[in-house]
């Protein structure tokens, strides 16, 4: 059957591509793994054993490492996915051993507007079904352990409100004194629920709990996704959950997981979490899946533990940080990789002609709505303006001293002038370029790509990390803003100088790393800013602390961590074949 | 190593007793699977393929059927499940070849104050932890497919409030005009979370959702729950999705998840959840585990699908249903029974010295607090008074025709003076009976029971309904309640009045099944009417509809469909060995 992307919806592909897919097993041995070391969780998929595989690769020379990032992008997205899976294809096709490394798709964004995060065209994974639907898992676990820490903290206060000492000293609680106003973390569930996004809890009598604010975010951007992401061992990850700060007390003291006796159970059902899942691509390469998405406010990363056993079963891992570089190349540089120890070797930033023309002052792009004629005939005096954008993120990726490789993202609309524009000036900026059809083609398409990238890993590593962590907190937000989103300073809000001097002061976070919270749409902190805006003030309205990740969270504007479920949801085309058992709609 | 129960929690026996265990191939060959019919999902762990598995079995006869149900219980539970792992390890032990049919433990009790849901002592179901803690995911998927169909709910709710009709019409929505004040759904969570009990959600701006109470109810009272236990294949499951009723309109009409385009995404997030899950028990006998726990507010059965299958994969089909037999073995009996077309053979009261000493008159049994010498003593007058409890419910079992075995799940305690009582009150009452030691000796201790339970499978079987769907629906509720329950009869509030009789003149309602919501801690509708009482009315204050179930609820007394936390909760006890990966501390 020929699988023609252009006349097929993904879901199509993915189920015609389905039908020849290697077992999980020829793929486990792809990768070297012994007995004991894959686990099958279901049809063609299956979980690695990390402490087992770890152990026994960890003296191996790593693989070249690639991350996979963008410009910034349209709300439809660019296809980072669909480039990091047909750089797979690629690598495979001219000879190479390539494993891919993604993060399992958030039913927010599934069931809403953007569909699967599973790539697209002839550049997918698959099976495409277990993978948009909660794979492994993990996402479960992780609402699970998080809601269950919420419930451990709201029947606390509960009791403590309720009853007297002496009743407490009996079930041998010692009180906590938890204060209402300064509970830090709310309850949290994977799909866009903006109903839950502020809410009243603790209705009723005394026995219905404490009446009190609260409210849901989504799901992967809990503080547990982050722990996920950034931990390198069971022990690790037991620890961070340990020091999450979950409130404070009426004095003022920090009330973590660990005081409500809940980090154990948390753990308990995070377990398995931690073992990173295997699948496939298309054309048969290895594919491990860990970790959330959501770079903009959350790490966003797939986790250490999928890159450090990546890096050595494969020649080239090829890993993926969410949305452009401002934002998820430099969560990936200076947080991800300090937690991982690697160092890339060259860099993809993934560029569209539709997302540069919008950047030059194109038309508005949104999520349902047909495409502006400017972006489907050819433009070029818009694209040359939009690619102020693609330069600016260039540069970021080039001050890591990682090697920048341009990938243009073919679209059958482009022209080859377009094409060559941007080429002109991606090498103008010191990038290698490659024009990439793997969305049509598949590997076959993504050769170029391909070659440009071992090209570019041969280049002697200069990888280094933007900042120590001795600058003090302040500098490196200075730092970030000025010399990576190219605004003029940063402005800090009285609550925002006030927390993160009191981090400044406490040895404990001085040298925590920094995760910025910022909209993805812009390299600034306003999403109608395109290209490359100058001559704007940074605004840090709030620092959040997630202890137990270590991580310190400026948020850059207004963000919200439950986004909303829009007027034409994507879950109104999903269905279930009752003749086969195949979900059909998956985008 | 011996496993000795007297000295050892339930999860170091089951941790000593995996070092042995089967592999989960060599369990689906006792049960004959075929290539492609066993799904491995984690270490000993599989799913069953059920539309494949019963292409090939449908035709074969089936083996015995053999319910456990139990006396009313006190908190603490009387075995109940421990008593269906001992008698299929005592069917093993004669020769014969079982299978065991359970419920996924809800997160609810394994993190508050029950514990896990695997049986106890040395007769459990292991692997432990996973069965414990989310096993193959079913709950999470119910949890996800309801929340998505709330999501979809209060979206459209925003979005037909924030929108004019040109602007709906744009995005091919038609108004629903949903009333606020009707919709019948609350949000689920898996947990005992009483301070979403009551909830007001949508609080903020216009895009944060309509301002309106809510709640969260517990995962396993979900509808999806009720339709997984009764649907017999996905086309079934998927048309009783799409008839679920979550709102009416302004003017009256029913809102389905169908007219809000949800149900099958619905069905998709289910997809899996279909596929009855496949573990063992400590001796290495089949498990098969499917649907939820709940039977006074939900069905808590076993589902349809693994009884189906189970009986026709081996000799003894042992399944379980909730709590006692007033409203477990009940619901089992009209309704589930109703849709598989199985009939039980015979029929298990598992009854425990303890509880029928606190239904005589002994003072209360509190979960987490020591118990009275009362019941660690010989006390023959109690228990004698006690035994009317069991009386009844033996008198309720031979009202379905099936066979009554009554199991006393002997404690190390107990005199045999005190089993010897209840022997000889259980045979007048027309029971076989037998003393059972499973808990502390495995199959070995269970040889008694399983050889009653094999007698009382050869009697002519008299199965047959307690009501014809044709009775009227008040008619059925009086004689569960008079007949049953040992009622006076039945006091409808206004609002179930109303309901019912709606329900009655509706050719589409009529002919539902009655599943009742009431308390398990009496036979009555009061949890501290103890024994047998006399001379009582059973109130029924509401009657919910389950549309896509087929379920007709009416509610006795005040029950609620979240339960809460205690101040002593087990998930304080729960934790994971970071050296060796394995979780501790689950009872």
């Amino acid at each position: 059957m020929k699988l023609d992307p252009t006349k097929m919806a993904d879901w199509q592909i993915a189920e015609a591509a389905e039908t020849q897919m290697k077992s999980i097993r020829e793929i486990g041995e792809k990768l070297g793994l012994q007995d004991g070391e894959l686990i099958p969780m279901g049809r063609n998929v299956a979980k690695i054993d990390y402490n087992k595989a770890w152990s026994r690769v960890k003296n191996s020379k790593p693989g070249k490492y690639v991350d996979v990032t963008a410009i910034t992008p349209t709300p439809l997205g660019e296809g980072k996915t669909t480039t990091t899976m047909g750089l797979v294809e690629g690598l495979g096709k001219i000879g190479k051993k390539p494993v891919g490394a993604i993060r399992q798709p958030s039913g927010g964004p599934t069931f809403n507007i953007k569909g699967s995060a599973a790539g697209g065209g002839l550049a997918q994974c698959i099976p495409l079904a277990p993978f948009t639907l909660g794979l492994t898992g993990d996402i479960d676990a992780i609402t699970n352990a998080h809601n269950l820490c919420m419930v451990a903290l709201t029947a606390r206060m509960q009791h403590e409100h309720n009853y007297d000492d002496e009743r407490l000293a009996q079930i041998g609680i010692e009180r906590l004194n938890i204060d209402p106003d300064r509970v830090q973390i709310k309850w949290v569930m994977d799909f866009c629920a903006q109903s839950l996004r502020n809410i009243t809890i603790g209705k009723g009598g005394k026995m219905d709990g404490l009446e009190m604010e609260s409210g849901f975010a989504i799901s992967v951007s809990s503080e547990l996704m982050a722990i996920l992401a950034v931990s390198n061992s069971l022990k690790d990850m037991r620890e961070r959950i340990a020091g999450m700060v979950v409130a404070y007390s009426t004095s003022g003291a920090e009330i973590t997981t660990a005081d409500l006796e809940v980090d154990g159970a948390m753990c308990a059902i995070m377990l398995e979490a931690i073992n990173p899942t295997l699948i496939q691509t298309i054309e048969g390469n290895p594919v491990l899946v860990h970790a959330g998405p959501f770079a903009n406010i959350a790490i966003g990363q797939n986790s250490v533990i999928a890159d450090m056993l990546g890096t050595r079963m494969g020649d080239y891992l090829v890993t993926e940080s969410g949305f452009a570089a401002d934002i998820g190349f430099e969560k990936f540089w200076n947080l991800k990789c300090r937690c991982s120890g690697l160092k890339p070797d060259a860099v993809v930033i993934v560029a569209t002609v539709r997302a540069l023309k919008m950047h030059g002052g194109g038309p508005q792009v949104k999520p349902g709505k047909p495409l502006d004629p400017a972006y489907t005939h050819e433009e070029l005096a818009l694209l040359e303006k939009g690619c102020e954008n693609l330069k600016a993120h260039i540069n970021i990726v080039k001050k890591s001293g990682a090697s920048p490789v341009v990938c243009i993202n073919g679209f059958y609309t482009d022209t080859e002038a377009e094409h060559n524009l941007v080429r002109r000036i991606a090498e103008e900026a010191g990038a290698r370029c490659a024009v990439s059809k793997h969305w049509e083609l598949g590997g076959d398409g993504a050769v170029e790509l391909a070659q440009a990238v071992v090209e570019a890993c041969e280049e002697e590593n200069r990888f280094e990390f933007l900042y120590d962590l001795d600058m003090p907190l302040m500098e490196r937000v200075h730092k970030i803003a000025t010399e990576l989103y190219g605004a003029d300073g940063v402005d800090w809000s009285e609550t925002a100088t006030k927390k993160i001097e009191a981090m400044q002061n406490d040895p404990k976070t001085v040298e925590m790393a920094i995760c910025m919270v910022k909209t993805h749409l812009s390299l600034s902190h306003d999403p109608d800013f395109k290209g490359a805006p100058k001559g704007w003030r940074l605004p840090i309205r709030d620092v959040l602390i997630y202890k137990g990740a270590g991580f310190i969270v400026p948020v850059a504007g207004d963000i919200k961590l439950m986004p909303g479920t829009g007027s034409n949801p994507g879950f109104r085309k999903i269905d279930v074949d009752t003749d086969t058992g195949k979900v059909t709609g998956l985008f």
